[in-house]
């Protein structure tokens, strides 16, 4: 078992979907990434920063979680981190009715003591400079880096995104965004100009029809879990995340093959991330839901063909 | 081993995509689905029309992977159908650039005699009146009948078409079109009124988002293989259904469990078929590079992950 060490907003979010809205609920990509990372039974801790506001109890019910807070700095005359959207018909695309930054307009992380030695670090999407910092605050080389990025740093800032890109081993990014990337329509083609940034492994995150995960010449796919509803797609892609880092810090195996179980165990929790608004579902989750669903991944997946 | 009945449209096709374009070229839902099914050394014929400017060559290459083409009217004063169409940068959309039905408005299928016991019939895309004259003709009741539909017949024929629902065990649709003639959006709930119309399995198209295979509650998926390259995605569809069809025919097994062998089977096919403009690369294809592609099929989904 390896400390994690995640990065990543901790936030407050309002949300319209067609089946609702919320008022100021809890979000963030360290929070969805910290729930999801928390069903591994390992030890983590979020590096970030919220405001005066920020509810002593969503800190406690992350620390009830076994995950470590101590790298959440708390700006107490600064409001945290706001965000709200509306998603369209179809969940697959939304519009940004307001952000504001708040206390991460000048967000200056410092990783925990205990935590500069963590052999996985997970780089939620933020300011590749943020990102950068981080990284350069570890005290050992980690075994494993995984960047989770987004379309608005390679409009914004792509020479800092692409000096953090080289030094991950692990990027995940959406389709459309590893295309704007690279510059190549084809996700086979896409992946293979990522490699050439640095990233030995690259996850192409398709939404509702799954995510690819390339090793060079190694192709595996996970299919998002076809589900009855979909109330809120709102951390699906860092609950993803968080899977991913959480089970490869349980297990320690950084193979392709067990990063396939990885890609799998990401899928799951994301499926079930989905069903409520915000982090609710992620709260209540329990590890017998998850292994049945679990099930579920493998018989809609596994088939049994003679190759001759 | 059973006989394999296909009902559909034998056609010159004209092509644009990004990469090229063709002159008038063998196209239709038939041919593709013959080729994709002939790969399974089974017993096939083909029902359809074709005008006296239908090459007799072609008749002799199918003939050749030895689908019978007895089922195929020659009227010597008519001609053959007609469609060009132009593909958009993403090869996910098109534009039909012209239709010609020539023969085909007037298309009076007749079942060859000794086809009129076949075990599995594939109803290719066409108007409903002629997949039922089709269905009527039959003097058993096919162990499995396959239907394939599309939109336009949702708009203009919809009561023919539900008749036509009404009658079959398998319906292959694509995403949209489930959605259109389900009315509901989430494809799980989608595939569940559209077993209420009649078909116990449901299949449904994402194209290059691949396959999922309904029947009540057991689910399967199929992921499109990734490509370098798509040149040309016409046929694709058709060959999926054909190669579904014929390993079915070949296995006469129509549990859910060969089922999913048969979606992963039509997958395959279906990602030679784009490799190469029109029938190209159907009419190459060899065993062993099936057989090695099936291969990077099991590599891409299959995993190994502990259930406790």
């Amino acid at each position: 078992m390896s400390k994690l060490l995640i990065v990543g907003t901790v936030a407050f979010d309002a949300i319209e979907t067609p089946f609702g809205k919320t008022d100021k609920i809890l979000g963030g990509a360290g929070t969805y990434i910290g729930l999801a990372a928390s069903q591994f039974g390992i030890d983590s801790n979020i590096v970030s920063v919220v405001g005066g506001d920020f509810p002593e109890e969503y800190l406690t019910m992350l620390q009830n979680k076994n995950i470590e807070t101590s790298g959440i700095e708390i700006v107490e005359n600064g409001k945290t981190f706001f965000w709200s959207g509306k998603y369209h018909n179809d969940l697959n695309s939304r519009d940004t009715l307001e952000t504001q930054l708040n206390v991460l307009a000048d967000f200056n992380p410092v990783v925990p003591e205990d935590y500069r030695d963590a052999k996985i670090v997970m780089l939620g999407n933020l300011h590749p400079g943020v990102q950068m910092s981080v990284i350069a605050q570890m005290t050992e080389k980690p075994k494993l880096i995984v960047l989770d990025t987004m379309n608005f740093w390679m409009d914004n800032t792509l020479d800092e995104l692409l000096e953090v890109i080289s030094k991950v081993d692990v990027i995940t990014i959406n389709d459309e965004e590893a295309r704007q990337l690279s510059g190549e329509y084809s996700l086979v083609k896409a992946a293979q100009k990522i490699h050439e940034l640095g990233p030995k492994y690259v996850v192409i995150k398709k939404g509702e029809h799954g995510a690819l995960l390339f090793n060079h010449d190694n192709v595996f796919f996970a299919p998002a879990l076809p589900l009855e509803d979909v109330y809120d797609p709102t951390g699906a892609g860092d609950t993803f995340a968080g899977g991913f880092v959480g089970y490869l810090s349980q297990t320690e195996d950084f193979s392709f093959e067990n990063m396939k179980n990885a890609i799998i165990h990401g899928s799951n929790l994301a499926s079930f991330c989905v069903e409520k608004f915000g982090t609710e579902r992620m709260e209540s989750l329990t590890k017998k839901e998850i292994y049945g669903r679990l099930q579920q991944f493998k018989n809609l997946t596994q088939f049994e063909i003679e190759l001759s």
